[in-house]
């Protein structure tokens, strides 16, 4: 299937379920949005933790039309929305063009599924995709960078890889700066202030085997879970695993 | 000279000529000082214009430090502020803190000086500096990316160089992508719009010899053009060769 073909679908009504292992090839996003009035806290933001907020493109106020997907509707075209006010989720919405604003913004951040198709690529075998689970993520001590109301600490997600591996892992995720890029930390869990391993803030725990190590990249999360801390009367995203997908090979994205 | 002693000297009325060839091994940056009710679309200008806009630091509102420069402050470490209103200048002055607002934020974007220096270090003879004029720089017809209110044409510094070194240029250039980069364009000058080569919208002709050829890389000028060309209420930069001397060192800057 075409990403133009499954946005369409969506848009029907026909797709209402995750994007994950659909349309694989092309980049998948995480979308925020936002009031204009604190889109310049954010975009700051996110320049300054690019490994946990790699942006692929904002869409300012007026715009809701992705340049990587053609004919897209930012405000219908993800299979489900979350609506949250002053931190809190309100409500979950399978289209958000009824309650669009002249003044939001929208972010479109990139995705685990883009960096991880590069790992298997790289024969890294990655036990959560084998399990059909989705990974799991970790909120730590690790500071971000704050930018005007927007502050707190970075969300990694945690992927056990062969000892063997490691190195290898860190090498191929190194190749790809703007796509978080080589793990933020490598081994025990307590230095970065995650306590039980065990029992992830998101997604499953799969196991750490005899061999394994853990290994752990600055995650797409962060910029939500920050953005959620600060509370902002309005913000909407995409449901976990509800992704926009765009027209434009992981390839491409991960070459330019 | 240490930059920390050139702030010092021109925040006490000391030094208050440019500074052209002044710590000539530290990163000197452009300023741009906005409300913040245009700083998302400026940033996002920036973002969309990297080789013409290289940004090196946002002071968001409430900040006037810079990090890249000890005790410093903005509002009185540069020598010379021009204050724009509704597009027109209408002040120069030696410090803005009497007029500094707490909504203002301050963009540092990076100068065609710390670039020059890799070109000369790779031998490659620039007459502008040769003869100690100012670049010369030209309105081209290559149009920006437009975000929000910032939209309008790329100015051009133009160099002259000896046709055996073009490649040369070219590739040391590209190595600093984060600096202006590569050549927007080698060689007619009409092909980009450029009528009267001898006739630079900002700075100085230094003449094109026989068996040299023009070349022409994104400046650093283009934000602020922009941004005066939209005529927003307010804004300040500093004077032309009056900059913000940062204690980075060219060479970590570029390295980084």
């Amino acid at each position: 299937m075409l990403p133009t073909e499954l946005r369409s679908m969506i848009r029907s009504g026909t797709h209402t379920t995750h994007t994950s292992g659909v349309c694989e090839d092309y980049v998948q996003t995480n979308l925020v949005i936002l009031p204009k009035e604190y889109a310049f806290d954010f975009l700051l933001f996110t320049m300054r933790n690019q490994k946990s907020c790699p942006v692929i493109e904002v869409l300012e106020d007026g715009r809701f039309v992705s340049d990587y997907a053609k004919d897209s509707d930012i405000r219908t075209d993800l299979p489900l929305y979350h609506v949250y006010e002053h931190g809190r989720l309100v409500e979950k919405k399978q289209r958000v063009d009824d309650c669009w604003r002249d003044d939001f913004v929208s972010f479109l951040i990139g995705c685990s599924f883009t960096f991880e198709s590069q790992l298997i690529k790289g024969g890294i075998p990655l036990r959560h995709i084998q399990e059909n689970k989705n990974v799991a993520m970790y909120k730590t001590s690790i500071q971000t960078e704050s930018a005007g109301v927007f502050k707190g600490e970075t969300v990694v997600s945690m992927r056990p890889i062969p000892d063997s591996l490691v190195q290898q892992a860190a090498d191929i995720t190194s190749l790809f700066p703007e796509m978080h890029g080589s793990p933020l930390h490598i081994g025990d869990p307590a230095e970065i202030g995650i306590e039980d391993i065990t029992r992830p803030d998101y997604g499953d725990f799969v196991g750490i085997k005899e061999g394994e190590t853990p290994v752990f990249w600055a995650c797409g999360v962060t910029p939500q879970a920050v953005a959620l801390a600060s509370k902002i009367p309005t913000m909407i995203t995409h449901a976990p695993g509800h992704m926009f997908v765009t027209d434009w090979k992981n390839e491409e994205y991960l070459q330019k």
